[in-house]
This record gives C-alpha cells, structure tokens and sequence, in this order.
C-alpha cells in the first residue's frame, strides 16, 4: 500500500526534496517544473475489484496474520480468533485475576437486584434475566473481545422486547409469550451473527450517535415512568407506554389506588440510591457506594417486609422466584405458525439495539485503554451468546453501561470479570433466589428509576445543539418519539432523520469559490478568507464531493450558477469577465457515468458562452474515467493541471508573478 | 454571496496578488507570511438555517426575479412562472410558427399509429391513447418549460400501467379496470405536482442514469417480445411479461396457432420500417423518412385488408375504435374501496417512472440549446397535465424519447409543436377513427417493436462498462431484472443498486497518504504520483468525505491502520519513525458530533504511541464545529494550519528548504 524506503529511497527523497527550492516565479507561461497529472498505474479489473471489496468489507484486514503462516499455526489462529480467550489468557496471571475477582463480584452485586429489576420491563418472571445474568457472560467470556464490558440484561432492551412481546401477545403469564421471548431472543442472535459474518457489522453506523442519545434519554424517561406504578403501589396500570396514557393512569389512581406503604418504601430508598449516587460522583474512588447501593436496598427492604409482613398490608412483593440453573428452552422455539414471523421482526429489532448498545459500550471503553476492537468478530459472540441464551431460557442480552463502567472502575482487567459475575449468579440461582420473596415491588423501582437517570445524558444534548444543530434535531426526534408515541417510533424517527441526513449529504454537496490567499500560490474559500482574492477573468470553483448520479446535475447547475451570479457581478465592475472556469476536483474522489454526463453538459453550456473549462488535481479514479469516456480529449489534455495555482500561471493574466 | 469588485477592490486585489512573489522558503520555523486559518464570518442560527434550507430545496432560486418588484409586476411574474407560455408567447412570430408547425404535423403523423399501438400495452382500448395525445400536450403547452418535449402516451410507462392494473384487475373489458386505470392516472398526477410543489423534485435523481439505461433496455426487449403475439396471430398468449413465460407461449403455439397471413403482413412492414429507420440514421436530414413510416404501415395496410377481407382468413385487426372527442371521466374515479391503496401504489410507481423519463428527456435537450429547464416546474406541469388527463379519460402521459427526438429535428421553436400536434389529434377523433377499423393489429405490432428498438442503448451500456463497473452492474440488474421477472422487479432492482452505491459512498469514504512532489509545495497521492515523497518523522493523509457518523468510525480505523502499516515499514529502513500525523482536511466540508467523538478517540490513541495530531486547512464549518466542541483547545490551536505545506515547515525536519 505505501512506499518501502530503502537507504537509496532515503536518500533520493532527502535529495528530491532539497532540490528545487521554488520553482515558483516563472509567471506567464508552462512552468518547466510543472507537474503533469498522473493517472495511477494500470490495475486489472480484478486487482480493482478485489481491493474495493476489501476495503468495504475487510477494511480491518482480518487476514493479515495468517498470510505465510503453516497450516498449524493457521490453525491456532482461527481458534484464536473465534475464541480470543485462547489468545490473551495464555498470558493471565494472579495480578490480572485480583482485579477481575474485585470487579466481578462488584458487577455481580449491582446486576442481581438490576435482573430482577429489569426481567419486569419484558414482561417476564425475574429468574429468566438471571438466568440470561448466567449464560450469556460466561459464553460472551470466551468470545467476545472486549476486556471492559459487563454482559447481561439491560433497562432499554428489556423495554423494547417487552413492549414488541406484547403487542403480540397480551397475556403475559401464556406459554405463547414466553416461547416468544425465546424465539425472538434466537432471531435476534442469528441477526447479530450474520451481520457479522457477513461483514455488515458498519450498517449499525447508521444509527447515529445523536440519535442514540436522544433514543436513550426517552426510554430512560419512559422506563422511569413505569416504574411509578411499583413506587406508588397502584394496581391498575395502562399497558402503553406514552408520556400521556402513563400520566393519566397515576392521576386516575390518585385517589384511592396510591398504597402509603409502598410510596414510603420506595421513596426512602430512591432517596438513598440517588445520594450514594451523588457521593459516587463527587468522589470517583467511593463508586462502589453506589454500585453496593442497590443490593443494600434489596437486603435492607426484603428483610424489613419479612419482619413487619407489609405485604399483608397490599405492598406488593416478588412473591415467586424460581430456584435452579437454568432449564433448557430449546423446545419452546417455534418456528412456525402465526408468530413465527413476529419473532423474526422482534429479534431484528431488538438485535440492532442491543448491538448498537454493546458495540457502543465497547468501542468507548476499547478507545480509552487503547486497543483495537474487531466490530464483526464482536457481533458473531454476542449472536452467538443469544443463539445459546435463547437455548437455555435467556432473553436478549448486551452490554450494560452502567455496568460497564463499575466493572471499568473497579479495575477489570479481561473478561474473567464476567467469569466472575456469572459464577456468583450460579449460586444465587443455587441458593438463594428464595430469599427474594419478599423484596417489595417498590424497591425493585426504585433500582430501576436511579439506574435508568444515568442514561439521560442531558450535557450530551446540550454539545449536540451547539455542534450540529441537524444532529440535535435527530436526537430530539427520537426522544419525543420514544416518550410521546413508543419505543419503536423513536426509533424509526432517529433512523429516518439519520437517513434523511444523508440524503441530503449526497444530493446537495457543498461547492465554494475559491480566491488566492496574498503572497502565496494558495487558493481557498473566499468566505472562509475574506483576504482571498479572485484572478481577474477567471472563476474558480471547489467541488466537494465525489460526483454521482445523486448530485451530477446539482452540481452542474451549481457551477453554472455561480458563473452566472459572478458575470452579473462583473459586469458592474471593471473586471475582466470571465474566459476560464477552473474546477478544482482535489475533494473529487469519484464520478460515475452520471457525472461524466453533467461534465459533457457544462461544456456545451460553457462553449455556448465562450468560457474555457480547466480542471485541477483530478484524483486518480477521475483521471481513469475520463479518458475512459474520452471527456479529457473533449475538455483537453492541456486543460487539466496538477494545482489551480498551475492553471492560472498557464491561463491567467499575465501581469501576475506568481 | 460574492465580493463586489469596486475600482478599489480591484487594484488592492491586484496589489494583493503581485506583492510577495514568495513567502517560501523560510524552512523550519514559523514563516512570517504564513496564514492563520480562519472561521467563517459568524452567522445566526437563523441565517444559518435558512442558507441550508434554501440551498436544499430551492438551489434554483426561483424567487429571484421577484425581488425589489411592484406588486403587478410580481403577479405576472407569477402568472408566468406557472403558464410559461405567457413570457415566451409575447416574442413568437410567424417563423417560429414555421417550424413547430412542421415539427408538429410531423410527430402528429408519427403519434397515431404509436398510440392506437401502445393503449394495447396498457390493456385499453386504442381511443384512450389518442384522447391522452389530445389533451396532455395542451395543458403541458402552457405550463411546461421544455421546448421540445413531445407528450403524450409512451411504450414503457404503457407497459408498466398495464402490467400493474392487470395484477389487480384481470378483466381487462370490465369498468373497474378502466376505472382504476384513471384513478392511477389522478394519482401519478398528484404525486409528480406534489414532488414539484414540495421542492423535492430531486429525489428522481436517485434513479441513476445507468439504471435507466438497463430498465428502458429491458422493458424494450419485454415489449418487443410481447408483439411476437400480434406479430404471429397467435390467439393464446401468456400474460405474464417475463422472458421464458412468453417464449414458452410462442413455441407452443408453433403448431397451430400461426397464422400466415399474419406473419407476412407484420414481417413485410416490419422490414420497411427499419429500412426507413437505416435510411434516417444514415442521412439526418431524411429523418422525416422513418418518422411518416409507422403512418405509412398503417394506410398501406389497413387498404390492403379491406380491399383482400384478410381478416376472415383470420389476420386479428382493430375492429373497434371509439369516434369522438374525450368524454368526461371524473366520475369514474374511485376514492374509496378495495382498489383505493392499489390506484395510489400504481400512480405513484408509474408517476415516478414517467417523471423520470420526461425529466430526461427535458434535460437532455435544454443542455443541446443550453437553455434553462427548473426541474420543479417541470414536475408541476407534468403533475397538472395528468390530473386534467385523469379527469378526461386520459391514462399517464409523458415525454417521449423517439417523438422528441424527431420534434427537435424537425426544427420545433417552441411547445406550439404540441398544440398543432394535439391539433391534429382532434381532427383525428373527430373525423377519422373508423378508418382505423381494419388496421390489422399485427402492423401495430411490428410499429412497436421498431419504436421500442431504439430504447435498446447498448452503445451507452458498453461505456458503463468502460467508465463505472458498478454502473454497469446496476445497468445489468435492472436489465435482466426486467426481462426474466417483471419491470416491477427491474424497477425495484435499479434502485436497491443505487442506493446500494450511495451507502458506499457515505459508509466507505476514500482517504489518501500524501507525499510531497519534488521542488514545489504541492503534496499529492503517492499511489497517483509515484515521484511524491513522504516526509521522514510524518504521515500525512487525507480524508476525502465529510465526516459524518455513517463514516466516523471507519475513517477514524482507517487512519490509524495507514499509521501501522507505515510503522511497520519504517522500523525496518532508516527512515525516523513517525512522530506527527497530520490530516489534510481539505475534501472535509462538515463533520458531525460522531465525527467529533472520533477525532477524540483518534487523539488518545496518538497520545499513546506519542504521535502529535496537526490539521491542514479544515473548511469553515469544520473550524466552527472543532471551537465549539472544545476539540480545537485538546488538538492546540497552533497545530492547525491552512496548508500542508505550512504544517511541515514548522513541524518537519529542520534540514528540508520548503
């Protein structure tokens, strides 16, 4: 790809650059140290073809590290990059261990009262997110490449499945739902690991970054707001999930369907998670405060429930936790009959975001230690982790933020943190899952509404209004979708204004007129630089884009647009009017046949005004074509320069010294 | 939007531009004349908003002839730019007349038979094609911009409409499918006026040129395909249009089902009008040779069937064709019911195709007369004409590749040619019709095949291949998608492709590693100039896209995978190892918030390897953006600068004379 520097290329270089201090000065005609434009050397369509293909889906280049290997080793490779444990464990030691162990059982403590928390949001009994807290770490432990990640279930794809689930199958407790659940658990992993076999792994890229803060920050409001009929105790709850109907529930049960018990419950505890939350980030070292919190409260209000029997009283309380490791769910996947379809949808959906969610978490973490993720080879373990999961009773697993970052902080070296996690949620589902019995519904929302606030990231907002205001209008999109209509309309609007930004990035691209800056050979945007001054007789024009079918005639009439508004201009002055149009093509890194068409276009508009087109630095690829379509015979080879400093030495004005 | 060039202007740029014939050659420190990079003057978010919102969705500015204007004069302004006519009408004389009355006979002359032709590739009665050739080139006369445009019923979109209305309606005698056929029609009309009201005219462009050129060569091969049965008398055809259905049809009627009589009618005309068509290619000025030739065909045959009674010996002739002027069909539209979604499906699909086709045509010869055509305008013209169509039995109308063709030749001034052609058609439905009665169809059906002939462009499709594969590739898909399934599937194929080609172009920008061209300051691609040289301690690349999130992350892994490659091959020669990378920023016209989060994961994966980022020349919005995100203060605002150049006088090697 690059140049091997030999000691003779050193040399040659050092030379080739100290000679010829400027072979600026000549003015008027050719310069004799004037560059001629290159076509790049001649590849065969095949060479052309493979090196597209693998910059589009190999652009990681995967296979480097086979390449000259023997077959043993390339052996050891491919395990290795199936299963990287295999690679980085060969180096594990204690040290590496004492951090994992610390930050495994932290994870642990924070991710049990979260399951059972969080299994509610879908709509399912709270062992299934334990187990799904058990299988899916241990297998993504094995796979998976990121060192920092904490897997399991998550508040925001519990909510969509649940609110997908449902719009299926109303009764919650049916055998149906929970085959579905397991069903579209199953498409969604198949989702994950095709797209990353296949190499698809960027179309995630198109949900946006803003569109993602604007999608979280709903569905940590809506989230919140369903958590108030556990807070307040309320028996009769809207199914939907909108600002509105939710809203009106709580006032409608204002009156006689509020539970004090409850609201004292789960008032005080929401109070003391948001303090240990307050002290944690004031003080980063006390994190653990925060991330211990949750379990206190589980302890703290489970045994004050049990002693003073509140529950007799109408708090609501957990009532039924299973006991065991996880039952095997392979029989209840349907692949047929009317739901069969539903699930494939539901796992589509639900697959995205919780990649998105996972891929996300892990290249922020990946980018603050430094090494390098493999986006593809990420999706096929957290597929493969929910194909398995979606075999032993688990539902949609990912990658938790808040999670993600205790495990960070508490110093997580690899993925034995998840070894870790998932052991302790073994003998939680061994021993003690009947001890939750008791844990007032209350609590569990509580847990809920301080986990979720962390996902409101407001300053996140506040940068994207000030940067991009099209970005905050696509995350402000998603958020009003989410909280005023439901989670999959939030997520269609951030897709759409995503899409429709790109939309506009390939149709409208952005031209400038270009002016000489004083005293050098530089030519920019005359907006940019006011000092920049227009060579009298010529316009010159930057086209920022590649030229495709999308915005040949765009652009076409946009250069004719700009000559036409300059020849209005000078023809009030005392300039000369305009002879040449230099098109600089620097940013032009393709055309396609559409453009050439545009280009021919301009010519016959150009000729019929007597204008003269020149070209600048047309990129290799725009040089191939057009001599390809013989547009270069046509415009001519004397007409297209290496710089637009060229071209104006060559046609411009002679009284300039440039 | 440009500087005003004042007498002083003019001299001080002049000054400007002689003064300091070279601020070079300083070396190593900070040059004296070397330019800060600057924002752009600051403008409101209001400002900003309404240049975006302009530049968008009315880059034309069609508004600019309202300016600084006396109300009455803005009404007629007005007026006009709804009825053109009304502007161009006040300069006509007597010898324009001239030539669209030529131009318009002619193509009136070449419309009949076309028409009584193409209304049976819309599964309708022969009087609807003509009543559609009456109506629509009067009311695009006076609204339309194209000067040469001929209107009226064409072969693709015919085809397309029946193939469409026929798989909802089988029946093709029953009221419904004349019904929905109008109803289609209203609805075509209201999607191409409302794309034109809604200024988003350009989003035909996504169908791609060499989409079309595939589609148009496909349908024409289907339709040709389809006169095999008018062509060979066979009674039993197939409805389906795909290649292997109507090939299987012919063949099984091999036996019995050809009738001779038949087949030397068709072939024997068949063969004289491509022998006109041969004549007209080789001598353009005989072109009205094959444009009277389909008229020819029809009386020479039709005399020759009444005079022998062929048609009892079974040669299938028109036997009915309606006399009289259009009958009213509004009531006949239907706006509720099981065919509703199915009209508004239909008119937008073959609203859009016609659209696309007028569209082409329009451009095509604007640019031959460099005359300006406002697409938008275009498209509520068009829009208008298919409504009043649908309202008067008219079914979809558009501009027609062949007749255009010969209107332009024929020496057509003005859309006059349309009126005398519509003209025509009245005295035609008036008077004339019965005469029609014995036209055997097989004459029709070799017109068609040899209209259709010339929407076969191979010559276009073998410079697809030449100058874009994947134009090619798209050209083929849509091609073959036609001929073997549908040209629904074809239609649908085109545009996959290209959207396909656009999710390249936003996913998988171009980046390039620069080096310097010997004896001037100019760096280019070292792939395309073998002879520019990289400098010793730096990399310097080049981003070639706005950085946007579709494409953030990938540039982001792109730059960094240039610096390990060049790592790798500098630890192994003498060359220094890399200590600052810097990004040309040139071809980088935005960037958005995920752009921003990836310079900042880049620049902590430099700190890492102790790598210095410097910036050249970043746009003006990208300045704004990098102030506004901070970004600029963690990058240094001295390691930006406007050009390469500059980057690597300050921080290269001190022994370089730059």
């Amino acid at each position: 790809m690059s140049q091997v520097f030999s000691d003779d290329a050193v040399s040659r270089a050092m030379e080739e650059i100290k000679s010829n201090p400027s072979s600026r000065g000549h003015g008027g005609a050719i310069l004799p140290h004037m560059h001629k434009v290159s076509g790049p050397p001649k590849q065969t369509l095949f060479q052309d073809f493979k090196h597209s293909f693998n910059e589009t889906f190999f652009s990681d280049d995967p296979f480097a590290k086979f390449k000259d290997q023997t077959k043993k080793r390339k052996f050891v490779l491919g395990l290795q990059s199936v299963f990287p444990i295999l690679e980085w464990g060969r180096g594990y030691n204690l040290k590496s261990f004492k951090g994992d162990l610390i930050s495994g059982l932290t994870i642990a403590s924070l991710c049990i009262p979260q399951d059972i928390a969080y299994a509610k949001l879908a709509n399912l009994e709270p062992q299934y997110a334990l187990y799904t807290s058990f299988v899916a770490p241990l297998v993504y432990a094995f796979m998976g490449s990121s060192r920092d990640i904490a897997i399991g279930p998550v508040a925001v794809v519990s909510l969509l499945l649940g609110s997908l689930l449902s719009e299926e199958i109303s009764d919650f407790k049916s055998p149906e739902y929970l085959a579905l659940a397991f069903t579209s658990t199953f498409f969604a992993g198949v989702v994950q690991m095709a797209l990353g076999v296949l190499r698809l792994g960027f179309l995630i890229d198109f949900l946006s970054h803003a569109a993602i803060v604007g999608f979280m920050g709903g569905a940590a409001i809506t989230i919140a707001l369903q958590q108030l009929k556990g807070l307040l105790g309320i028996k009769k709850f809207t199914k939907k999930t909108d600002i509105v109907s939710v809203m009106t529930s709580v006032f409608k049960a204002a009156h006689h369907g509020w539970n004090w018990q409850t609201i004292i419950i789960g008032l005080s505890f929401l109070v003391f998670l948001f303090i240990t939350k307050y002290i944690a980030k004031k003080n980063k070292k006390l994190f653990w405060v925060s991330a211990m919190s949750p379990m206190i409260c589980v302890i703290a209000s489970t045994l004050s429930v049990y002693i003073t029997r509140a529950d007799k009283d109408g708090v609501a309380i957990v009532r039924h936790i299973e006991k065991g490791v996880n039952p095997l769910s392979i029989n209840k996947l349907i692949f047929s009959g009317k739901y069969f379809s539903a699930a494939i949808r539901i796992g589509l959906i639900s697959g995205m975001v919780a990649l998105t969610e996972a891929v996300a978490i892990g290249r922020t973490f990946a980018a603050m230690k430094d090494y390098s993720l493999d986006g593809n080879r990420e999706m096929v373990a957290l597929g493969t982790m929910n194909v398995v999961g979606s075999l032993t009773s688990c539902y949609v697993a990912t990658g938790s933020f808040s999670r993600s970052a205790v495990n960070y902080m508490a110093g997580c070296k690899t993925a034995v943190s998840n070894i870790v996690m998932a052991t302790v949620l073994l003998l939680t589902l061994l021993v003690i899952t009947p001890l939750f019995k008791y844990t007032p519904n209350a609590v569990l929302a509580s847990i809920i509404i301080a986990a979720v606030m962390s996902l409101i990231d407001y300053e996140a907002a506040i940068l994207l209004w000030k940067i991009d205001k099209f970005d905050f209008l696509a995350c402000m999109g998603a958020f009003f979708g989410v909280i005023f209509k439901s989670v999959e309309v939030g997520l269609v609007i951030a897709v759409a204004i995503s899409f429709a930004k790109i939309l506009l990035q390939v149709t409208r691209p952005k031209t400038a007129v270009l002016g000489k800056l004083p005293g050098t050979t530089v030519y920019r945007n005359i907006l940019q630089y006011p000092k920049a001054a227009q060579i009298p007789g010529m316009l010159i024009v930057r086209v920022d884009s590649a030229i495709y079918f999308s915005n040949s005639n765009y652009i076409k009439d946009r250069i004719l647009k700009w000559l036409t508004d300059e020849e209005i201009l000078r023809t009030s002055s005392e300039y000369p009017s305009i002879q040449h149009l230099i098109v600089e093509m620097s940013p032009v890194t393709d055309i396609d046949t559409s453009g050439i068409h545009s280009f021919e276009d301009l010519l016959k508009s150009l000729k019929k005004r007597d204008i003269q087109l020149l070209l600048a630095n047309p990129g290799p690829i725009v040089i191939e074509k057009l001599h390809a379509s013989k547009l270069s015979d046509l415009i001519g080879e004397d007409k297209i320069f290496l710089t637009v400093g060229d071209a104006v030495a060559t046609f411009g004005p002679k009284g300039l010294d440039l």
